[in-house]
């Protein structure tokens, strides 16, 4: 599956059998146009997040926001909303919602009129223990207006005793537990900010005077900047007219930067901890062909279009033919709000139509790059199937995914995850399969340049796979999420808006 | 003037010369569709609030909640909009937006996430300390999500020490100074309140086994339920499933009424304070007759809408003709929201026409309600003249509007009150008519049932007359107000909205 | 009722008890903004059709339109709109829908591209012979597009012989039957026509060098332009930059005006055929009461706001008070589009209250101008009794409307018009006055200045009270009517459009 | 460039090089939700056709119509549209405006209500004697009401002396001249055909009892019906309760295939004229990397995605890896309606980002499907040589495009096309490669089956390439055209429409 799929997920949910990247965010500092170049990085960041976007500005006296539920180029492509977007500092953030709660007032950037001025910050990413740092505050006074984790740490910066934003924000996050990456913009200074683990990524570019920080690299090749470094894990950088200051709010730990995003979140053309994306994809894809070949194989096939690197790799290392033999239909837009019966039973059939020319008769290896709960990957071996495939084998450029995420990914439940409760045979029969084969633990670790996994100290967030979560999971432990759902003492607000 | 104008200025200020209540409120406990009848109270209270409108309703268990720039009816006639508000208790509100910050973030009921449960809160009225209180609470650690005055008493709630929803709302009311008619909706009880003046209004009526709380009258009229009692100043109503309580927060002081609330303000079919709106209007035209008479009248004209009952009382008391010799359209509605520079000049004409017949060579007497900048009445002036009319004489309806209220009215700043620097003879020069007169503020008192005004203890509010202010105008002594902008330290917030 | 009121029908059909006129026309020829001064005489006669509204303009090379459903004022109010729409020749059109066939290829003026050149028509009125000759062009080879009347017209001149437009209108219009008002613009020329009878309305002003042609004066009042005569019944007026031309184009036969045009249908701020619309209204009301007095009223009371001219001339004529005992919201918008059930079964009380203080107690004359179904004076009423009335009479200001009209204005079928069936005591327990009286026909000649009606040769068309029918009903004896329904041969075509 | 360059440019024209197809069709008979099945149809046809969409549907008595502008999906994919649309026939039709008149009276299917009955019809393609046909009919009295070639068509009809459907509509294309597939339906029938060359495609469907037509077979593929055949050039299908007749209403000719189709029109999971699309473009591409090899190339990089197929096509014949060195951004949608400056100015980055890891240092074969303008290949190149690629070789999969299409494709002016004033080396200069290569025609002709061009009898329409039209260009012999603007006698008609 593909971003494609993202994209009409959000609008129309026939079908949606992937895991998504929860949020993107940009920053920038010293720019004449720093909200229109904030609404192109956040168009580039686009496949982090599309039910809503925001941008926050400031002008060195004044803050200007703008926020709307929708992709970014339909909120942000008109000139009178840019233009009122002044200043030489903006934050920008894309939103992919997880629940029914998708209202406006969760968008980021998130405001705050702090005693010493106006604080503006959004983040990708979740916080593990906001329910309980929420219950905590609401206790002693603080109003919350919204169900984001991001109002948390605006209002442990709001009872903060320190006198100045950046001691309130190292305060802040030092109470804060989770994987996240932040952007924040106050009295003249743009902040940026990694979890201590790094999870969640965070670059920094420079484009002539101004400096940008971003999700991924992508956004700031749409506007010409140059890539500079990745922030470090646990790293804070401040960036304001004398130039760019790095500090170390807390005390060290090791990396485990998130492995998926390899694998499926990141855009193939972004570069990540000093990887090619596409590259990595690729390898993975060489990596699964030497693990799990397909004897007589006529045909490599793209799951379009997320599979298609890891095809491209099985493909040259296998020798067997890259060919697409699903083609996707560009226009599966976000317009089916209200699709007939008729309609929502074709499901896959709207995005993709199978190439029969290239399907019949042949002994056909399908190449995805996971499968979450299994459904969409039946339907499309039934299209290759139907149209007359001799013989169908699924290669998945990840191991099976048997865990949900909580550090800003959004999963199913665990048992909605087929992995969970069904091993390969199983999945194989379900999907209707000759043969299924992910790539092992290790062999991913290799495609991405390590030996293999060291079970000590592990390389990589990944907790999806193996169980093993990196950042402790608190209010999951004490049974309640803010990621969730609001924290309800009674009462619950639940907040309708117009179409 | 009229209230149509009123609905007009919102959307095109070609001319707007009228006084505007800027809040209409709300409630109902006990009843199975309160959220319907909350909408058809605030229809029937769209004259005192007209840029936006909001309901929250509570069933018990949950809170629901929607608002909306735009007219009552636009937001709450769908079906599928009040059919997610459940329960048997709902407030609601009416907005007039004083500034350009009309967004949607300051429409009220606002609903805060108490400790102790959720909390909704609408109210017609404005605080005059809501400044201080709100600067002296963000060095404490809260963070104002709007700048509406209605926000303060929440956050009062939110840090006082008490430990039920009744004493923090008491406690919060014991601190700010200002003219408020409020409506609650907590854990389970409807709760309403009348500052200790009784400023603004707030009436009780029932209707079966349910209670509703309204600005007015005609409120209880459209939904059926009769007219119990107006709540008493400084009384605070608290409805739940066993009954009314009435409760006394204040240390007690006396009663000082809006008086221009029967000038202008309130509906002509509703009740205050005892008496018919419509009554007290034709009571001040005949006073105004007896006062102020014309030689040779032919025809008494009001200025429509709002000078009708006036006219009709001066017609009665004089015995001259009453005619409607100004005509109105009733298609000027919201939409010439881009006028052409064309239809701009043409002002007044898109929504009155002279009745030739009935003026041409006629002596008129022109009765109105007030004379704000003057700027409608000249125009209207130059019509009737236009038309043929011999001689033009004004009558007024209320004494000259020479102060701002502070109070929750709409008014513009002192000096473009007309009447705060020119005498009567100046500005009958400067409408053109031939003879110009105001009621008498003793002959208004009158009008309305007094012998006259007690200096000493004025029985109504009647500072836009005599500049008799009856409540401490703290944020304004101190140089800021919260109800004009948004505190502002260091930094201001803009936040834009898509059309 | 009311021409709000009509403005409500249109956008929720809870009630609608008048008759309605269908359309009104404007154009004027040689002015720099023909198009905006066109938008504005719309606006004024907004209440002659408040479905739909176009426009069509002329600079001497080119024609421009532009054609929306809804209000005039949400249309032509934008700048970028009215800019299109370039020239110093320009005809305008406002529609009232009478099927639910309201889309937009039937909103006027209707274009047609003739071999001589382009050409522009409107109309106010009805075809009574059109679903004949669209048949008999049909089967010639003539594709309507419309099922308007006004596409009939420019068939005949398309295929008419003829070779100038003045000579081929003129061949069309003595095929045509009917009551029509119409302006045309073609090569240069602004043409105003009005059938033999003069049964709807057509008025010539000037301003400056232009000419206009309009409905009624209130729209030369918008402008500021001069009324010059009203077109004469069969007369043909043709403006170019020589001036203006009168040609003769039928056969001569005698004035029968529409009656009904004084009693409701123009605004009071009209003249027409000389009158003054409002002094006609009065008449009519002081004819009413000296023919149907109240003994022992206390209070003359209009139904809101046709009912008021009227019930002036009734107070003035029998001495009783007038006063406004049914106060009307002016916020019954158009919005009402999806009402809840709640808010439906309120029907009236959304658009009225009932003044009590002057109505409790009180023997009350409500004065209206017709009753067509009876439905809402039924609910009218009622209001007034629940509001304490000791008794209530009803006195209307038209004669009983018992027959249907078929010359432009909206009327139920006969079998739905009350007085069809019922007589006055029937229809009197119905609505449950305690008395009702009409005015007589006699009484209705004698208030607009006729010394009675001459049965022999009627002054008036009267239909709709005598059912002597002044033009020819050919499609309604032949069985079908184009006014009504597309001609159908076998196939219907039925066009959605999106809300 | 790709189908969605084709969906950006009808939204914002920053930049667009291709060629396009002006329409797509498809009908439908027999089926009980025959609208739902056209809209599906439609859906897989946008890439044919993206600036509006129309369905009419016949149940047998009545026919029902719903048409806008913008994509199928957002127009039909609600409910309450396809319920409205009843009966068992539909046709429908995607269509791409070639002019700024894109008004809705344009948009297909044309209905026209002859004397026989209802009649619907639409069609791909384009008549080259349209004008002269119209300027004859209108002297004869037709009003036509569209700028469409479709209305010639109807016209034709409607003055036809014949008695049934059938043979007016052969009469009628009997006088047309053109390339056209079209679709009609009308009495309990669905028509369809394709012009004498079969320029045009229009393959025949079944599914079930019910018939299908459509421009290409990705429509069958959708609702899962079976393909039967292509119809045949110059054949007229008739079906109806009783089944399917082929009529021949012309005199014989030869087969002239647009060649195009193959090249980049057509889907590539299409089948058209017993090939597949995806095979005829693989094998265009080895024949290129026959004809013009790249000496040292590291990788094949298709513009995407357009140049997909040809690409792996050419890497399969060469030897050479494909890479996606360039990658899409799937969120360019069509909502970029005003953009800033700033994001005007990125032209192609919003769409594409160079995949820095493949490109760096490398000998770059560059594959797309055409040049038109060269506006966007030169954005690419630059883009791919930012990136590091020591050097660009491009490769085109058709011959150069030197001459205009008249056939129902839209292109620039001849002067506009790059190919027509300049040769090889110039445009390679002009777009910055260091070599540049089109396939020749002749091995066009072989990648398709052929052994060359039959240049006395040629095989194909590639007028694009050669300058040799198939069809007659009458009206662009005579000066005008009717597709390109309405038939002007003396006057214009423009006609704007609310956004």
């Amino acid at each position: 599956m593909n971003r494609e799929e993202i994209m009409m997920r959000t609008s129309h949910p026939f079908d949606d059998d992937k895991l998504h990247e929860e949020c993107g965010v940009f920053g920038i500092f010293g720019h004449p146009e720093s909200a229109a170049m904030t609404a192109l990085g956040l168009h580039a960041l686009q496949h982090r997040g599309q039910e809503a976007a925001g941008i926050v500005s400031y002008d060195g006296a004044d803050f200007y926001a703008h926020k709307a539920m929708g992709l970014v180029d339909s909120t942000f492509s008109k000139h009178k909303v840019i233009s009122k977007l002044k200043g030489h500092a903006a934050i920008g953030h894309n939103r992919y919602s997880t629940t029914g709660e998708a209202s406006l007032r969760n968008v980021q950037p998130i405001y705050a009129d702090l005693a010493l001025g106006g604080f503006a910050v959004a983040h990708n990413g979740n916080l593990t223990n906001a329910a309980a740092i929420r219950e905590d505050l609401v206790n002693k006074g603080s109003l919350f207006q919204s169900s984001s984790d991001t109002e948390v740490i605006v209002h442990l910066m709001a009872v903060s005793t320190k006198t100045d934003a950046i001691e309130k924000l190292k305060s802040a996050v030092n109470e804060i537990i989770g994987a996240y990456s932040l952007v924040a913009v106050t009295d003249d200074m743009l902040i940026g900010l990694r979890d201590p683990f790094g999870i969640r990524p965070l670059v920094l570019g420079k484009m002539g005077g101004a400096y940008i920080l971003a999700s991924e690299t992508c956004a700031l090749d749409i506007i010409g900047a140059d890539f500079v470094r990745d922030i470090e894990p646990g790293e804070m950088v401040v960036i304001d007219k004398k130039g760019l200051r790095s500090l170390q709010p807390f005390k060290s730990t090791h990396k485990r930067f998130c492995i998926f995003e390899y694998v499926y979140f990141a855009r193939p053309d972004s570069f990540m901890e000093g990887h090619s994306v596409y590259e990595m994809r690729k390898n993975i894809g060489a990596v699964l062909a030497k693990e799990s070949p397909v004897k007589n194989a006529d045909v490599i096939v793209p799951v379009p279009d997320s599979g298609t690197p890891s095809a491209i790799g099985y493909s040259q290392a296998s020798g067997v033919p890259f060919e697409l033999g699903i083609i996707r239909n560009h226009y599966v837009g976000r317009t089916f709000i209200e699709p007939t019966q008729q309609i929502r039973n074709l499901g896959v059939k709207l995005k993709h139509n199978a190439n029969k020319a290239y399907l019949k008769d042949k002994v056909v290896v399908l190449v995805d790059d996971s499968i979450v709960r299994g459904t969409t990957s039946k339907k499309i071996v039934e299209m290759v199937k139907a149209a007359g495939a001799k013989e169908v084998h699924m290669r998945i450029s990840s191991p099976p995914t048997a865990h949900s995420c909580f550090y800003g990914i959004d999963t199913p439940s665990q048992e909605e995850l087929v992995a969970h409760a069904h091993n390969n045979d199983e999945i194989a029969k379900m999907i209707g399969v000759d043969s299924l084969a992910y790539i092992s633990v290790d062999g991913l670790y290799q495609a991405v340049g390590e030996k293999g996994r060291n079970n000590d100290k592990p390389q990589y967030c990944d907790a999806c796979f193996t169980g093993d979560y990196a950042v402790e999971l608190v209010d999951k432990i004490a049974g309640c999420s803010s990621s969730k759902k609001k924290v309800s003492l009674g009462a619950k607000m639940l907040v309708s808006i117009d179409d």
